[in-house]
């Protein structure tokens, strides 16, 4: 890294110019985040002295990732969730921490796979549409409770997606998997509970036919997801159709679960694990239509509940 | 700006465990590079907390960076050129300040329209092979010199390109411009003079249909770029075929002359423009084929001159 003696051979003055050439029609905001991307960027290419090839690897790349891009294949995406920007930013926007001894359940990365159309389904019923010799079948449930009060919150809706034990998701998949396999939504009962079968998940790879697999392997890094399921929690009366909805509002929580004896936790590609989010399947009995049982329970924040406040 | 206090909400770690997560199968200058990188795309999402809607938009906007760029459009690096950052990578390849009272020839951007199939013309000729009825033409001239003897390079080269008066290079214009059309190599003789016509320059807009040109709009900036000649110099023997060369190699030199009355000068909308890259178009009388005369004189260092030194 350059020292910053060798630094004072640049123009002082430039990134200021950069900076200054913004004119007034812009919203404070955008100001705000450009200026610091320009000076980010600058101190970025001083610091490290970028060269011109290097430069031009980058350009090279950017124009890759939109090329390989789709309709159902976002590789901008994949590219920050590989440099932890989407983990990052669902931080900045969904940190909570309680005032309290019980925090709200932490949220996670949404990921590409989330679909708008899974359909609600019935507690008790499954996940599983078109099963695959190698899934393990459990039964999850749980409640789901408010922070402050600890009580149930009736018709609070539970979103749940995850990829078949071939790693992949019914958009990926359509020979095997009709849509919404592996995908539904289910709605608490008056106990705040929901129950339905799924799969232990399993791990995946990334895509390795693309600029996010080229630049993990300039990294020297693995592509690996850990095994998770991807959920999604709401109690906010809008998807609760026909059903008397009492509670306030809530702050929706999006995150995933992994198995607490995945190899991948520690170096998740994507840096979406946290501690609270790790689970354990226990073996089940009696029960012939899986062999496993999942407990997880959700703790929501009311709307609006800020947690301890930092800073100034 | 979030201030240093409120930014200690966030988990102090997650950086470093990214870092952490590069295997040992890489470049020390890759490690450094992209360390680099995630430290400063990191602190720019956690200095302005970047909200989850505002990352989306980035990641649309380099998938459409990628989408609209082909073989002779290069949108990614246009997009790297309003954010300044070529030019300073060239800043950061080129800047040698002289131990001496003069200063060789600043370097500055090579831009997306260099061609490497100019062709070598006779010193007296012309560029313009397809007149515009706009175009002003110009008898440029001058002296290549070595920095540090002040003598003249015999047999150094001079290559030219230049939009015509339309704002467009022949790239770009193929209907109006056969290839190579203002565009030639010239060789110093033996005093060091060089002498051709071309034309005196035309400010031109960047192209105002895709993503880099919606960037410059939200930044509430005008697309032009003040009228230049694109030049590069180079003294390496490489490319003076069956010409006697009896000086030592030289840096080569590429930037861009800029005429000292355009009223884009102070914002280049990619940040080329150097005090002593200023030019001063005069009056020709006596020459039936230029009514504009511009002297313009190059100073090369020698290859391996570092000029002063900075830093530690």
């Amino acid at each position: 890294m350059a020292s910053n003696g060798a630094q004072s051979r640049f123009d002082p003055t430039f990134t200021q110019r950069v900076v200054d050439t913004m004119g007034p029609n812009m919203t404070q905001r955008n100001r705000e985040v450009m200026s610091a991307l320009l000076r980010h960027l600058h101190d970025f290419a001083r610091e490290v002295e970028l060269t011109v090839d290097e430069w031009m690897t980058g350009v090279h790349f950017i124009n890759a990732v939109g090329q390989i891009s789709t309709k159902t294949r976002n590789e901008a995406h994949r590219v920050s969730d590989v440099l932890g920007l989407e983990s990052l930013v669902d931080e900045i926007a969904n940190k909570i921490v309680a005032e309290g001894d019980v925090d709200p359940t932490s949220s996670s990365i949404l990921g590409p796979f989330w679909s708008p159309n899974a359909p609600f389904r019935e507690n008790g019923g499954s996940i599983i549409q078109n099963p695959n010799p190698d899934g393990r079948v459990a039964l999850m449930h749980g409640t789901i409770t408010d922070l402050l009060t600890g009580k149930p919150i009736a018709g609070a809706v539970f979103d749940i997606w995850q990829a078949s034990a071939n790693g992949k998701y019914d958009f990926q998949d359509p020979e095997n998997q009709a849509p919404n396999n592996l995908r539904g939504k289910f709605r608490a009962d008056a106990d705040g509970r929901y129950w339905f079968y799924c799969y232990h998940p399993t791990a995946y790879s990334l895509p390795t036919d693309g600029p996010a697999y080229s630049l993990l392997s300039l990294m020297d890094r693995h592509p690996m997801r850990p095994a998770h399921i991807h959920i999604m929690h709401r109690a906010d009366g809008r998807l609760t159709k026909g059903v008397q909805v009492t509670h306030p509002e809530y702050k929706g929580c999006t995150t995933q679960l992994y198995p607490k004896d995945d190899p991948w936790l520690a170096t998740d590609t994507v840096f979406a694990v946290k501690d609270d989010l790790v689970i354990d399947f226990k073996p089940l009995e009696g029960d012939d239509k899986a062999t496993l049982d999942l407990e997880y329970n959700v703790v929501l924040a009311p709307k609006g509940y800020k947690g301890k406040q930092f800073g100034p």
